[in-house]
């Protein structure tokens, strides 16, 4: 209820109707496929198919008004009909054209989108408490999959692994597809992981996460596989490293996207190597593992206690290798607190 | 290109532009989350940005007339006014409110997309190899799951055990994420798997799939875990096999989604059970996990030849068990042809 009541307040609107999945489970904590949000100023009520009924009665008896059947979205919008409000607040960015015409041919449309994801962006003790659990069991995970790493592995059953131990250690699923990049492929920021076998002298760059109760973490880690780094990899994985941890002592709350950004940026100029540094430095992590803010050289949004959000420098040289490192990361009396507790020295396997 | 030229032709327009990644993949044959297909009479070009390009140029190599960089979808628009085009074809469904608005402030807009679901239905013979491939690995990664069903074990690390044994037999990804459903668990058709543990004398309900190059397989398998199946049980799972070896046998090319949705839905009405069976027969699968056309009662589409689809009949009873029994097949010569080789009779472990 404080969350539908929240974001009402800030709209023009009489009412609001959300159906968007990421939104819905912001809004009730109650995650589904299938539903819609409906509130006005006298109620909240939660619609969705009979597979979810008993458990969201369950979930939201103290919060809801009521939760109602509906197989399809034509129930809810006679019940809207009936309650004759005049004016509608709807997530535009969340709706196809032919969703958004059938609402805008029955109501006035308010976009309530801006609204979500202001409110969104600050977390609350128990959102941070699980992106924090989140985090915790990725780290777990990790840690167990490094005895897996053995010559002649392909990235792909890596990945599939990696995913497999994180839900053993308690998540509930993967919070995007894992990037497990061997040798060269390190390259690619987005590798999408193949058969590519893991060889002696090769570095390994991890990208990965899980949920739990739906709030997602988001680790990089980048490794050296067998025998002696190369001395130019060790050298640049030093810089990559220093320019995470002075984004991590630096950035500040009040600080705007853009100013966090610059701050690894710079450091990496210093060192000769921002052009390839070809991405943002973090962006907003909660429900959606990408949300507001972006840590960005174009990030207008301000940065504030309680966002959680990534740093993750990252050079790459074509064709050679990359690195990256990131950990998952909130503000706190104006500072960075890393939800992270391994190390980020290098490992060599 | 003989995909693009084909919707093409049946559009009445001068060009499309295509951003979806699914319609995307069928149209180029290449996968990435960024990108947009242009092509009008005399071109096709394939916009995507950096860390796609070289991929992009030697994949489509034959059939394009260019890959070009974008970085936004400005630059696509930019182009595409630079033709003085009149009538531009896009995938309405496929563009949310805010993306169709752009477009329609520049270009007269028609709809591509009912040109995509009829041509995406009936599958190539590679298209159809990538499917039976799919269903293979995930049959075999199957057969190795059954020694890890331990008492003890959760449903959550079991399905991250079976996506892991499926990338590890050469499985892309999964295609969807895995069911797994322990005892009364499996009468929620769409169950969220969780760390329910194993138990002897429950059933155990799976619903698995993988892809390989971008296509996927869907099969789901009920089994009994421990000490002699109750009778209960055991009667209704022989019902729910007769019905599904009774839709494999009578459908037919030719027929409607829902006649052939009635040829195991009447099956099981005279067994008593058709209440139970809450959903449709099955759906078709691609590129998609779920496809055109619909098995469901009120599926008005005709089966055709090279369309690849799900058969899954299922009975749910609240609180008891569900059973449900799927294989991916396709329609050769007029008759159903299963992608599954394993044996449906009830595997008791």
């Amino acid at each position: 209820m404080d969350n539908t009541k929240k974001i009402l307040r800030e709209l023009k609107a009489d009412a609001m109707l959300t159906g968007a999945a990421d939104l819905r489970a912001w809004l009730t904590g109650f995650h589904s496929t299938f539903g819609f949000v409906y509130t006005d100023a006298q109620e909240s009520v939660f619609f969705t198919d009979p597979r979810y009924a008993e458990g969201a009665k369950e979930a939201l008896r103290n919060s809801y008004t009521g939760v109602a059947i509906a197989k399809n979205e034509t129930t809810v919008f006679d019940y809207i009909k009936s309650k004759k409000i005049k004016r509608l607040a709807v997530p535009v960015e969340r709706l196809t054209q032919p969703e958004y015409e059938r609402l805008r041919r029955k109501f006035k449309l308010v976009d309530s989108m801006p609204a979500f994801v202001s409110a969104m962006s600050v977390k609350t003790e128990e959102e941070l408490s699980c992106i924090s659990r989140a985090c915790e069991i990725a780290e777990e995970a990790f840690s167990q999959l490094l005895g897996f790493l053995k010559e002649g592995v392909t990235e792909n059953e890596t990945a599939g692994y990696l995913e497999y131990l994180m839900r053993k250690c308690g998540a509930q699923d993967r919070s995007f597809e894992t990037i497990v990049a061997f040798g060269k492929n390190s390259s690619v920021p987005h590798h999408a992981s193949d058969d590519t076998k893991l060889k002696s002298g090769m570095p390994v760059l991890l990208d990965f996460g899980c949920k739990v109760n739906g709030y997602c973490s988001d680790i990089t880690r980048t490794l050296w596989f067998g025998g002696k780094p190369d001395e130019e990899f060790l050298a640049v994985y030093n810089d990559v490293l220093a320019s995470h941890l002075l984004a991590r002592d630096q950035i500040r709350a009040g600080m705007k996207g853009k100013e966090a950004d610059a701050v690894a940026r710079s450091y990496l100029a210093g060192r000769g190597l921002d052009k390839f540094f070809t991405h943002s430095l973090g962006h907003g992590i909660g429900i959606n593992i990408h949300e507001y803010p972006s840590l960005g050289p174009n990030g207008e949004g301000v940065l504030q206690d309680g966002m959680a959000f990534s740093i993750e420098p990252g050079v790459y040289f074509e064709g050679k290798f990359g690195i990256r490192i990131e950990d998952s990361v909130t503000l706190k009396d104006g500072r960075v607190v890393s939800f992270m507790k391994s190390d980020k020295n290098l490992t060599v396997l």
